[in-house]
């Protein structure tokens, strides 16, 4: 793992980090915060899923985590939202909604994206490790949030994993992939025409099969420009009633898609991970 | 005045706005938060000038303010660091630290500066009357801070205008630029080679020419690259010991330039600021 750069903030260290990952068979950048804390001490880890577009640097420069994660005493992680590099095939015609930048966290099995377009794998298995070798991380207190598509990551995941992740929250998600434009495309994309491989990367659906977690989260802004569209948070609600899920769903009203957004709601979901995170 | 974008935020509306600047000759752009506030309720206005290379936008993204002026209540307002634009005299070699982006807050006498480098003018005059004119703002109520070039600013324009800023304040402030290698090429591309004619730039020399103001608050890194020669806060150290001025200077160790230093100390600042607009 090499430095790319350390900076001091709240009296702890927001560190960008490179590695190569054999995951996604790339380099991959991600952001961790160290709050300030005891010699030795083990934190609690939140991992934070950025939506289409971003790296690691959007939440990193906006998303304003940093001075509750000083207070709760919490680790938190951001990794880009797909390989890139010379070589990583990218949507045919540069789309942002597909390839680098929309990893969609799956582990794609169509070509020519299946090499590459292992995020699934990459965040789940590969860069835990890195985070447990490489900083003063407690991976028995772990917990996920994200963003839009990394809200449908963050949901994902944290339902696939309920043992690992003890919260899971998000800002604006997509709830439901096969059910809206970005998931049909993507989830056509990196796994085909196939819709019963689509579940597992469907909150609403993995919901539908029988996954759980204890509690859920999720802030959505009522003037968001994709919330009829690509976000429909009633079929979560839906799913989760059905499913006897306490979601707690916030719809905001004014807020759009934005950081502006994120940041304004980040300290709460923060404090609410880590009343779980113990 | 246009509206550029707006965004809610902490319950308030974040906004970038343009106008034609008639100091500068030139479209000028500018961010201002206004926080949650009571219908008709006129709020406290706090500048925040930026350092080279800026826009509004840097601190916008990544300033963090928002959190504390809707707590506060108190108006943000961002400005550009320098006239922009097709005609707009730069740098001659383009290098950072004159020109666009570099404006150092004076109004240029030198040619070809003299015609849009008028800084001083539009933020002490033209930009005041807009934002009165505009927003709910009790002009009565003022203090202003900045960055780096703008923590020079923000002495400087505060020393000037004791009875209009109730406060000031400045993150790694360039406070004597008469000195300094960043001041020196500015001040002498502005306003020529007779030193005379900076004295009212150099936050230091107005301070030895008998400018006061209450207290001054000032956040220093300690691990700053241009602390050593470009900032050198004990020249301000010695010239308020010697004029009597109240300066709170906090050497902050291991914090760099960066908004990750500033975004730290913001909300900090930002209640001193408030303590004093009543």
């Amino acid at each position: 793992m090499e430095t790319v750069s350390t900076n001091r903030a709240f009296d702890g260290v927001q560190g960008v980090y490179r590695h190569a990952s054999s995951a996604t068979g790339t380099d991959m950048t991600f952001s961790v915060y160290v709050p300030p804390h005891a010699e030795g001490a083990k934190l609690p880890v939140v991992w934070y899923l950025s939506g289409l577009t971003c790296t690691h640097a959007n939440v990193t420069e906006k998303g304003e985590f940093r001075a509750a994660c000083a207070e709760l005493g919490l680790i938190f992680v951001a990794p880009d939202t797909s390989p890139r590099g010379e070589g990583v095939p990218d949507d045919p015609v540069g789309a942002y909604d597909f390839g680098l930048g929309a990893g969609f966290y799956v582990d794609a099995t169509e070509e020519p994206y299946a090499a590459n377009y292992r995020m699934w794998s990459y965040l789940t298995e590969e860069l835990p490790a890195l985070i447990a070798a490489e900083f003063p991380a407690d991976m028995d207190r772990q917990s996920i949030m994200g963003h839009s598509m990394g809200g449908h990551g963050a949901l994902t995941i944290g339902l696939s994993f309920p043992d690992r992740y003890k919260a899971v929250s998000a800002f604006a998600p997509i709830v439901a992939p096969g059910q809206v434009p970005w998931g049909e495309k993507a989830l056509t994309g990196y796994l085909g025409t196939d819709r019963s491989g689509w579940r597992k990367h469907d909150a609403g659906a993995l919901i539908e099969d029988g996954a759980r977690v204890p509690a859920l989260l999720v802030d959505q802004g009522g003037a968001d420009q994709f919330l009829v569209d690509q976000l429909k948070p009633e079929l979560l609600e839906r799913a989760c009633a059905d499913a006897g899920i306490d979601l707690t769903l916030r719809i905001q009203p004014g807020y759009d898609h934005s950081y502006y957004f994120i940041s304004t709601f980040m300290a709460d979901h923060l404090r609410w991970h880590a009343a779980r995170l113990g």
